[in-house]
């Protein structure tokens, strides 16, 4: 299917109701090559009754996009989907109903992208902070082994030619996309570990009613949470090939709406100058478009990547050479989410990878 | 004089139109011990001309309190603290000023507590960052000799007799707090040198009309700063014993204006079971009424320290209990600054430690 | 009980856990004449089970303060409150049960401070908003006809003999201190109505999980809500002695955590000057150290007055003198709740009327 | 020119370096009809050195966007203008340059779209607030004359043959887009005069390194300022047909990036019902696509606008249908300011009002 490219593509979004839904439909919206065919919009399991409801009820800042202000979110049904003949599926959906519902959409010709965490992790160990309960547990095994990590970055062809594209998680890819280059290179220290300190946006924590996404718990606040072992920490062994003693991760609670900036840590086996690293980023990235290296002294902000659907780099190295400091930053409702979501399906449709999202 | 109490005081402020000089205008004009003695208030060299101004002019939130409305801030001058017979004079100044005016404040028998980086580095490697110039060379190398870190946890006998105090960075005093336990307990594996990730609200940047400063460049951002080399890097070196290799700090300046969470990561040489980490800490500050010593799974949040005195450390172990994460957390304002200088001079009168600081 | 100073209270407050409920806990915890005798803490109704819960546990950033490490919030239990022999019990509850405990309260001898809406209203119209349901409604019309409405600028003699004060709603406070000293004055056209544009922090609308209440729907947000008929609006009517058509009300909900800042907008009867308007402020509030008349072109602004006891107030003139904008701001859980319940207790045990608020 | 569409223009921005001028570079990259025909970008007078100046490296965030990353920003310098043969020339320049500059690009031929203050009132009373030295004070006065109020939703035939187009206020497009449909009505009370109680985030400063643009300053804060007078209130006097007692105009300064809301009381002469005044504002909008007209209990928010082209509005009234509340919300850097500039290019070029906007 990625070989020639498609004039259009009929989608469908699961979880609309959500921040990451939201996005995704936005973008979804917007997309030159959807012009004629908006997505299907679709509730999650449980929350809507029968009636469908208004996106812009919802999303009130969608209304006066094209198509908008016609569009209703209709309950998850799969009879819907089926009639309309989807071409792609994007779950924004709890892990557990994406983990339920994969496997039926697949067997009706859909392709899918999870924006979950439910088909990211190979290892079992590694998913067991997931807890699912499979109703086919031999089929799940199969289709998690055919699932692909939906980095386009590392992953390009792979997705191009996928039928279920695990999203990343949005803590995963700022910290991804920081170290392939480096530990590819196998020119870190591991004994010494490395240290991710990152700090998310409230919006990472979705739309619960919970105390910590409270204004009064969240503003001008600043908190360390699942100090160790936060659920996105498997994708970074997966993904990097390091163990837990290798690689330690720490999320922070930001009081700003979106954006996350990582800062890494890592001591080197040996000397390295500035310009080779350099290179070695500009090189890792040279053609990847949603990926800016930035160069010193200008450093990734947080300022710089909101509302936009790039991931930013930049380091500095200690004066003998052997620390390096790697900071990260993306919109974790975008590149950490929807919009790497839709440059996934750009890859699956075969159109260029930043169609819609500059 | 520490051994006998003094009833009171006559104090002096230089830098009050500052935010850590009107935070500390704000402490000693609320200290019962001070109640019929209000603090001299001068302003910095060079920001006024000849005229006073009122006190409620720069600091307009003030207004109301005792002694307030009727106080003026006075070009700083000699002649008018000598006149006063000024017992402890706070240097709330820039560090070029604080260093050229303690000779003369010491030599005219005021004890000086001095809030900048003036008088708190004894390695003069350390100090280059600060590029003085001492008019009397000699003179300053003796009075750097008898200057006292101002860490009340650490050093409060010295601080009771001292003459010079000076008062610890914000960033140093939320690192050094959090590692004076287990660095002195020869426990950390340093070969792997310790990551000290630092982050400040906006207050921390002083009040200078900068860019950075500015609402639209710090607001829903975040940004790394100072990678390497930050100059409270010096204080962490001296007090804990460490080199350059053996610690990393890198601050990020956070949207809001204050408060400051360090999150510290260490590799113990040996594993370590909680309950004896938290008797490590417990103990440590068992007499320390101005550090909080928080327990599992509760961590420090700047919302538990923000406009208070006080700084919070609380911890968490890996499974394995080989790598620990330390939270460290306080208002730069306050245990950073103006109440850790009251809490020293506290010290210096024989009054309780926390004397119009709860 | 007012003309002889009393040396100490027992008091209690009930609804510990909510925001007015936790500054009103701190604030008598460090109030000077209750240094030996700390409140007794209780929750609400419905809102614990049997069992005891340590203050810090609901209000971490209150450890280290005097008593606080050790108190506990007890389950609301009439017979707990009767053998400590309670003075003056603080409701910080929901006004269902501020209305349904103080006959009570009252009947057992203590003196009721009540922070809900229970007992503002004289008039059972404005009352209708909170629709009670009185167990005995006769004895609840008569204690409604004793309850004081504590508003100590305008009613201190009433406060300090009161059995039960209805401490004044924040948005309410903010508007009848601003408007006191004119509307008295008859100097307003009351035919074109006066307008109060109010903005509040969203400590306001207190700790329920409501989206409303979450950081992503409040933060870099702003949005006007209950347009018309707020139900603060009947303590303006009554207070002021206004109608509907003469005043109207509209609240906003601000992206900060504490702090209101209303701007009023009347027209004059008559050319009025800026100085004898400034005097008639000046006057009316010269002995009322809670307000601090601010003057052109220095105006009240929300950082001013947040964390502070304090109601500032200030006015503009437009240039031919018949049009005047004043604004008004407050800390919404001090002087629009917790310090100015506080202030009513000093007044009725005849301490000065500051006590333990500066 | 606007009867013919055309394929595509010539652009330059000046005044890039600004919050306005960039997001008109980022509206201008990304527009649909310019995608082969990236704007020229000029700084401000006095701003720049000779040497041009990447233009990422003024606004990172625009890195990685079609073009940005070869475009560089020149100073201003009217030889370049002229060799490229510029169609369209906005100025996003402090009102004293756009003043001066206006009558030699007028003289080359081009259109100008000017977002500063400097050509939008025809009355000369009105005009006085910004002190303009014209060189050729004849020239000026004809120029002025020819000038169009740019609000399309307004003036859109008018906009599309216009040379100078005078691009709104960002405060003054909040009021008269809400004001429009009921001023021309007739049907308000103008006797007791229109309320507009305005709030806008820090961006609507501008860029200046004073205190009130500072972090410290405006976060956590609200505060009024220019109550009586401020510059935008000529335009809402000569686009209303209103006089200074018919209408009230009192901004104040919100904690937020960006985003306009205005409240607005009206009181009315005859009762009207909601069914009306529906129908009122949304025939007046109906065939304006950057106007969304709400229905109560929905009510504009500034999370609905930001960073979008659209003005929202909204409205509730009184029981007895005799007083109105107005809501009007936009973005100020974008319906205030940038998207409305392109809105008025894409009317002059002939193109749909929308395009380069959703």
């Amino acid at each position: 299917m990625s070989e020639s490219a498609l004039t259009s593509l009929r989608t469908a979004v699961a979880g609309v109701s959500g921040y990451a839904g939201g996005e995704l439909a936005r973008l979804l919206l917007r997309h030159p090559r959807l012009a004629d065919a908006p997505p299907v919009l679709l509730g999650r399991m449980g929350e809507m009754d029968a009636a469908p409801v208004a996106l812009t009820h919802l999303h009130p800042q969608l209304s006066g996009l094209p198509h908008t202000d016609k569009l209703s979110v209709l309950p998850f049904e799969w009879v819907s989907l089926e009639q309309r003949a989807i071409d792609v599926l994007f779950l924004a959906t709890p892990h557990e109903q994406s983990r339920a519902w994969v496997p039926a959409a697949l067997a009706q010709g859909m392709r899918v992208i999870d924006l979950s965490g439910a088909w990211r992790l190979h290892d079992e160990n590694h998913r067991a902070v997931y807890k699912f309960e499979d109703a086919d547990p031999a089929l799940a095994t199969a289709l998690q082994a055919e699932a692909v990590y939906g980095s386009p970055e590392l992953h390009a062809p792979s997705i191009a030619n996928a039928r279920l594209v695990a999203n990343p998680g949005c803590y995963a890819t700022s910290v991804i996309l920081a170290l392939a280059p480096v530990v590819h290179g196998n020119i870190i220290d591991l004994d010494c570990g490395i240290v991710c300190d990152a700090k998310s946006g409230v919006s990472g924590a979705g739309k619960s009613l919970v105390p910590s996404n409270m204004f009064m718990q969240a503003a001008d606040n600043l908190s360390a949470y699942a100090v160790f072992g936060h659920r996105h920490t498997g994708e970074l062994y997966e993904q990097l090939h390091l163990t837990a003693d290798q690689i330690q991760f720490t999320p922070h609670l930001l009081p700003i709406p979106r954006g996350i900036l990582t800062t890494i840590y890592v001591r080197l086996k040996e000397r390295v100058n500035r310009a080779d690293m350099q290179s070695r980023f500009d090189d890792f990235y040279a053609r990847a478009p949603m990926v800016r290296v930035r160069r010193s002294p200008q450093l990734p902000q947080i300022q710089y990547v909101v509302r936009t659907s790039f991931c930013d780099l930049g380091f500095e190295l200690s004066s003998d050479g052997r620390r390096m400091v790697i900071v990260s930053s993306l919109d974790n409702l975008l590149k950490g989410a929807a919009s790497q979501a839709v440059q996934n399906m750009n890859l699956m449709a075969g159109w260029p990878e930043t169609e819609g999202l500059l």
